[in-house]
């Protein structure tokens, strides 16, 4: 039997604003057990979270286990608010200055920090970093892209994220659709996804007549009352051109060295694996368990598994 | 005296959502009378719109008078939809093209087009074509520029409007403000216009760090987050980093000829002229009677005031 082979590693918990995930390892980093529940620390009143870590993982924990705690937990809004590490930032940065807490079984809480970016324009997260250490070896190059609501795109050298920016796509997107004169022409009532629209998006957004999102973003309105595309079309252009205009964005950014991996909900990245191959940019669609993975090399670190 | 003085000349009724306002011009072209009311078409209950319209300026209306009507009363949800003139656009072209109806007075109703551009990229107006006519004479060639939550520019050449676009510029900002994650840190209440904060965003939309307006809206959130600014900052930042991505993507539609006019609300423009400035570009402040200085070019037409 090899060293640390059944002896206990740490507990890393995912703890967010809705759901609360727990993960155990064994001190050779092979993860053991997992408990999930919908406990997230919104369901927390009155700054009990102790009492609620007990509540779910209680027979996990004893006297000098390590629990490294993520998300939310680690927000103003949470139980220890806990500052950024500094890009460039490795894995074990993120270990090294977690905010240590003694817990009442004598068990040691390391709460993580986010990171954060200076320059060339300030940028923060909190929580994609453990997906992208967990996609991207500590030795690798590689630009992560994290779609979704703040998608992030992410430059990891050698194993340290060292830059990195986040777009409001998502959020905009979901804005216009629900709130904005664009939205209105939109018919009620779920449609699939039609792949030519979204496409149809994404040229426009780098297109030489494009005069830029604001202006796009208005003709997926006037298009329609002109009689160029059905009504029915005009959320999926929409989609496509606001991730167009971000893709535009994010590969002024600097040469892709190494893979461009897409992280994150698997529809979501299938759109925008469509719309970079669209803008001549090849992708890898990253493991759907990037996080996992991230928290298990997290607690396979010298330090943290000593 | 000289021919027409005195002789009675069209009515242009300008009829939005809120408010009903009027406008009665003699045979030479002079406003003579003015009426304004909230009585707009929201407030008109199942298309009762003739007896809303002699409610409001009946002692004005007899048998052959000709009486334009301009705004939402000429939308689906108005009187009569009527359809868009093509660009390039005159004023004559919205009084010819004008859909006719007869009223039950003997009256001449016209109830104008919008405009709308097919090229470089569909864009639409309805309304905003009046104050560009009251702004730019029948011969000459400028941009006019309308501020708004649906911000417009206009080129117009030898008095035609030869194409146009539409930035969402302040319903993006209103949305981003009110629903968004760049919203939460803005500090409650009315606060006085900042406008180093405003410039600091216009500057930032036109440097070349700028990655785009994605992500620039996530950096005023960021960047108060890492203590470059205080929240108070935030939304006249974000302000003027949206007006910024509009003047630098309004400026690449093309050269400039003539004046560039900013026409619409006076504080507004103002913040547009800071903005225009910073990115060298002059303008001039438009008349804020603009619209009805285009209702009394129309009624002076050869053809309407025949």
């Amino acid at each position: 039997m090899s060293a640390g082979v059944g002896a206990e590693g740490p507990i890393v918990v995912d703890w967010g604003s809705s759901n609360f995930r727990a993960y155990r390892f064994d001190a050779g980093g092979a993860l053991t057990e997992t408990h999930q529940a919908a406990a997230g620390i919104l369901s927390v009143k009155d700054g009990a979270f102790e009492a609620a870590l007990y509540r779910e993982i209680g027979n996990w924990i004893s006297a000098g286990r390590q629990l490294y705690l993520s998300g939310m937990i680690t927000s103003r809004n949470g139980w220890v608010e806990t500052p950024y590490a500094e890009a460039p930032a490795r894995l074990a940065d993120l270990a090294a200055q977690a905010v240590r807490r003694g817990g009442s079984r004598g068990e040691k809480l390391y709460f993580l920090p986010g990171v954060c970016a200076r320059a060339p324009l300030p940028d923060v997260m909190r929580g994609e970093e453990i997906q992208v250490f967990g996609t991207v070896g500590p030795q690798q190059s590689a630009t992560v892209v994290l779609p979704g609501t703040h998608s992030k795109w992410v430059q990891v050298e050698k194993g340290a994220i060292t830059g990195f920016r986040t777009f409001l796509t998502g959020e905009v997107y979901a804005l216009l659709k629900a709130h904005s004169i664009v939205g209105r022409l939109i018919p009620e009532g779920a449609a699939p996804f039609d792949e030519a629209a979204f496409l149809a998006g994404v040229a426009q957004a780098q297109d030489s007549r494009s005069a830029g999102l604001l202006n796009d973003a208005f003709t997926t309105r006037s298009g329609a009352l002109l009689g160029n595309f059905p009504p029915a079309e005009i959320a999926d252009r929409l989609s496509g051109m606001l991730i167009g205009h971000e893709i535009r964005e994010g590969l002024t950014l600097g040469p892709i060295s190494g893979a461009l991996y897409l992280v994150g909900e698997e529809s979501l990245c299938g759109k925008y694996r469509l719309a970079l191959e669209a803008s001549g940019q090849e992708a890898v669609l990253g493991s759907g368990h990037a996080a996992v993975e991230g928290f298990r090399r997290l607690s396979a670190l010298p330090e943290t598994a000593a």
